[in-house]
């Protein structure tokens, strides 16, 4: 266990506080971040369903899923054993039983009440059949939306979860370095590729690297002119521009970054283009401080690059921390007009001013945590257009 | 594109020949690797809400996604422009306003009868929340469940497909080498971690890997009593069993592959268990042709491991290929008792019999497609308890 059962129960009761306000008595728990915030439990296992039983009135959650997984409950969790419920694999990706079944009988041997139900509605892992099936078993309770609520509270992050961070922080460091090390005219994409997956899960002498949430982002060329393209057997050619969206993660925390390398000398337009977007974020980053909105700071962004070539509709950047695939964000705060959350110490957000245009683009971006008078930035690497 | 147009569009006949049986006239789909198998479409997009919108009567799909990756659908799909339609960004983990009613928006554009749509109920990338959008948005229409509907299409490969999926054979057979040449007494789990993945993605000589829908399983000691835990910064020490549970990857086709490894002289008992399982395994590969059912290759199994201490209450393998995180199964067919599909050539499937105690476990599989008289394993890598 990565925290102190003090933490872990710290928590909880504030879970359980957001549960009491929003008049939920029982929170199914299927977000596998949200599970390992609250009880510890790490496995490669939410391919099937699974789950936390959080009760308004109970101190310990209840874990649910697949019998062959609790073994990992009962290791990597705090929970005691009268606590885990492992299925039969006959539930498993079948068309006649369904596992939130076997959670709602869970549910049924430890509580009389099964009125006010929270789920999280719009995540990965509560799927639409998870939906269906809970309102097929439970006919009469209320089910309510509780997609946020524990996000909410993993918004703030304790000390050792900045610690880790910090740790992740280093270990980005080091990818996005082996990255524009490794990568040349005449190199295949997707060596460069597996030298930053090596010094992600390597690490540093004092720690290994965790997987990361989402793959390493490295398009090239025109590939340049989208978001979420990955690595190709290509070889690198001269006048290519690669992105690099990278990050490190320590206990499932996460330190993204992104960086741009052109390979030989870049056009003058994309050398333009990036003085303005880093000029901009180091501005918006000097605005950032407890008490500003998150839309105040995609403001300030808009204002310092006004003026410029530069357009960016999409958001500037977003909440972040712990978390599993298919995304390291938290989805909860956006830095984006409308978002009206006010930074309290110890948020983490990713400020990430990505510049897509027809055929190529531009990413620079640092991930930061708001201090009481400002944001101290995680990760140490140079902020330019890289040029090899 | 990896694939001939044509046979993309033979899988989109193939598809559209089911909607017609189901009395589906329109299909949305969110899994990203029925996306990839009708359009080409490869991305880490599917964090945020996408899709494909399959008219009964049309024979190109709809591209649906958020703006940014828009360009991603032009430069790896096959679509023309006027069927990809990117959504703004502040559609994205918004409160307000969701990406399936974007969807419904886009079909009401271009269609006139909203009344029977097919959805893939019980897949992580169409949330409880995208189904309750869809039906608050068209409230009037038949929504029905077609999760398995274009799996089902996906569970024969073609000679291409087989092509990509030995490919990612050579691959899984360098990464499993590389764990067993790193894993030693004194080795940190994440130092043999990095060389899995530096193996899985800089391929061979002739073409490099893709990332893999399930992280490297690989953990030590008494953490093999259970099924999916990863690694840590624990130093490995004399007397640990290791699995490795691990695959490559080539344009996202799998080859999955387990290996257990004793640092030092194994017990008796892991022996004993060794040589059940792998006898157990290869007697039952020996029978495997098609014509014969899942149940029926379970049963064989079962049989050839009778009277020995190996008790094996999960299924034995599941059918599996084109994949995206967080799995590589595709949640069809799985081989265990209840389960009558039959065998037809050019199915493939991953026959893991793994085994976990209270204390420890073994593992030791083959991937193989299914031929007219037999089947063809896809990986040479030797079956035995391997020792260092």
């Amino acid at each position: 266990m990565f925290f102190e059962l003090s933490e872990y129960k710290e928590r909880l009761q504030k879970t359980r506080e957001r549960m009491n306000n929003e008049g939920i008595d029982i929170l199914i728990v299927t977000h596998p971040a949200n599970m390992n915030y609250l009880s510890g439990y790490d496995g490669w296992s939410f391919y099937t369903h699974q789950g936390l039983l959080i009760l308004i009135d109970e101190e310990e959650p209840i874990w649910f899923g697949r019998e062959q997984d609790s073994n990992g409950a009962r290791l990597t969790t705090w929970l005691s054993e009268k606590n885990i419920y492992g299925y039969p694999d006959d539930y498993v990706q079948s068309t006649t039983k369904h596992p939130i079944s076997f959670a709602v009988n869970t549910l049924k041997k430890r509580v009389k009440n099964l009125c006010n139900i929270g789920v999280e509605m719009d995540n990965y892992y509560f799927t639409a059949k998870c939906f269906e099936q809970l309102l097929e078993d439970l006919p009469s309770s209320i089910v309510k939306d509780a997609t946020l609520l524990i996000p909410t509270v993993r918004q703030i992050k304790s000390e050792q979860e900045i610690i880790y961070m910090k740790q992740a922080a280093r270990i980005v460091e080091r990818a996005m370095q082996s990255a524009i090390d490794a990568i040349q005219e005449g190199v295949r994409e997707g060596d460069a590729a597996a030298r930053v997956y090596y010094s992600q899960i390597s690490g540093t002498d004092e720690f290994t690297g965790d997987y990361t949430a989402i793959a390493p982002i490295m398009p090239s060329a025109e590939r340049t002119s989208t978001a979420h393209l990955t690595w190709t057997d290509r070889r690198y050619k001269r006048g290519d521009i690669v992105f690099l969206e990278l990050a490190g993660s320590r206990h499932k925390y996460h330190a993204p970054l992104s960086r741009t390398l052109s390979i030989g000398k870049p056009s003058r337009e994309l050398e333009d283009i990036a003085k303005v977007v880093i000029d901009g974020l180091n501005r918006t980053l000097d605005f950032i401080k407890a008490g500003i909105s998150c839309e105040e700071i995609e403001g300030r962004w808009r204002e310092s690059i006004s003026g410029s070539k530069v357009v960016k509709e999409s958001r500037v950047g977003y909440s972040y921390g712990l978390n599993y695939p298919p995304d390291w964000g938290e989805h909860t705060a956006s830095l984006r007009p409308g978002d009206k959350t006010v930074l309290k110490p110890n948020m983490t957000f990713h400020f990430m001013p990505g510049i897509w245009f027809d055929a190529f683009g531009f990413e620079n971006s640092e991930p930061f945590r708001v201090t009481e008078n400002g944001c101290e930035t995680f990760v140490k690497f140079p902020q330019k257009l890289f040029i090899k």
